[in-house]
C-alpha cells in the first residue's frame, strides 16, 4: 500500500478516463521512477495549460490565445462553420485534414436523460454567429447517435431564419468497414444513402 | 490538432503506462473540463511527490520519510524480511494485509536478456541485512518467471552463509481460479506441491 503522497497522488490518476485504480499504480511508479524526465515537466505542462489555455470566445474550441488560432487563422474559409458537440471532436475533425473552414464547438449534445437542455449549449452563439453576413454554410456534424441527431434537428429548427445552407455528414459504411461487423442501423443508412458510381 | 501548451500535454500524457495517444487526448480534455478540481490538484501532487517522495535507504520502498514508515513501524516483525523485485510488488503484498515483517526491494530481476546483473539490484545490502542479527527469516517473493526464479536461486547462493532460514512463496491454483483457465505450468506445479487435507 503506498503511503501520503504517493496515496493522493494515486487518487488523482484514477480520476483520469482510461486509468482505473491499478493501472494509477502503475501510472504513479512509472513517474516515480522518472522523476526529471517525466514526472516534473508532467507536473509543469498541466499548471501551465491549466493556466493558459481558455475557451474561444467565438467557437468555443481550446486554446492559449483567445479568438483561438484557427478563428484567427486567415487562410481558412469564413465562410464555413462546422458544428461540433464537444473540442475533441473538432479535434478528430482537424486531424482527417480535410475540413478548412471555421467550427463551433456545442459543449454537449441535448440530453434529455442528463437535463442537458439548450441554454446548456452556446446555441445562442451559434445564432448570432449564422446571421453575422459571413457565413454562407452551416455543417451540422454532431454525433450519430439519438441525442446527437435531436441535437441536430433542434438547431435545423434554430437555424431555418438565418438564411444559411445547412448540411449534415455524410452517414453509411465506414472507410475500412467491414459489412459484417457492422450495425443494421449503418447498414440500412448507408442502403438508403446508395450513390450511383 | 490541439496546439502548443494542450499539444505538449497530450504527449506527456501519453508516456504513462496504460494511456496511449488516443486515451491522452481524452484525458487531457477531462483535465481541462476540471482546472480546478482536478487539473491543478494532479499538478501540485505530481510536483510535491516528485520533490518529497525518496527511495528508503534501508528497503528501497518509496516514501517522503527515510527509513521508510514500514521500516519504523514499532508494530512489525523486523525478525523477518520479505525480498521483492520492486515497490508495486510491496504494495501487492501491503494490500493483502497479510503480512507484517519487513521488506527489501530489489529493484527489478536478474535478466540475461535486458543485460540486469546482480549489481544493478540491490543484492548487497540484502546480504548486509540477512547478517544483521535481528533478520531470522528471508521470505523470498521474486516473480514466478523464469527471470524471477533465476533471481531467487541467486538469492539463495548469497544469502545461504548468512545463517538465515529462507522461505518461498507457495505456487498452485490462484484462489478463485478455475482449472480449464490455468496453464500447464501452474497445473503441474500445484499438482506436485499437493497437500493433504
Amino acid at each position: 500500500m503506498a503511503q501520503g503522497d504517493i496515496e493522493k497522488l494515486i487518487q488523482l490518476l484514477a480520476k483520469l478516463p482510461g486509468l482505473g485504480p491499478r493501472s494509477a499504480r502503475r501510472a504513479a511508479l512509472h513517474l516515480l521512477k522518472k522523476r526529471e524526465t517525466l514526472m516534473q515537466p508532467l507536473a509543469r505542462a498541466l499548471e501551465e495549460t491549466a493556466r493558459s489555455v481558455r475557451s474561444c470566445g467565438s467557437c468555443g474550441n481550446l486554446d492559449s490565445i483567445d479568438p483561438c488560432a484557427i478563428c484567427t487563422d486567415a487562410r481558412r474559409d469564413v465562410s464555413i462553420v462546422c458544428v461540433v458537440e464537444e473540442v475533441g471532436d473538432l479535434w478528430a475533425m482537424e486531424r482527417s485534414a480535410s475540413y478548412r473552414g471555421l467550427y463551433h464547438v456545442l459543449g454537449g449534445r441535448l440530453s434529455a436523460l442528463d437535463g442537458v437542455g439548450p441554454d446548456d449549449l452556446r446555441v445562442a452563439g451559434l445564432v448570432a454567429r449564422a446571421q453575422n453576413g459571413s457565413t454562407k454554410e452551416i455543417i451540422i456534424a454532431t454525433s450519430a447517435t439519438v441525442d446527437g441527431q435531436t441535437t441536430a434537428h433542434y438547431l435545423q429548427d434554430r437555424l431555418t431564419d438565418a438564411g444559411v445552407e445547412m448540411t449534415r455528414l455524410a452517414h453509411g459504411v465506414p472507410v475500412g468497414g467491414e459489412l459484417d461487423f457492422l450495425d443494421d442501423g449503418t447498414i440500412m443508412t448507408a442502403l438508403k444513402a446508395r450513390r450511383p458510381v
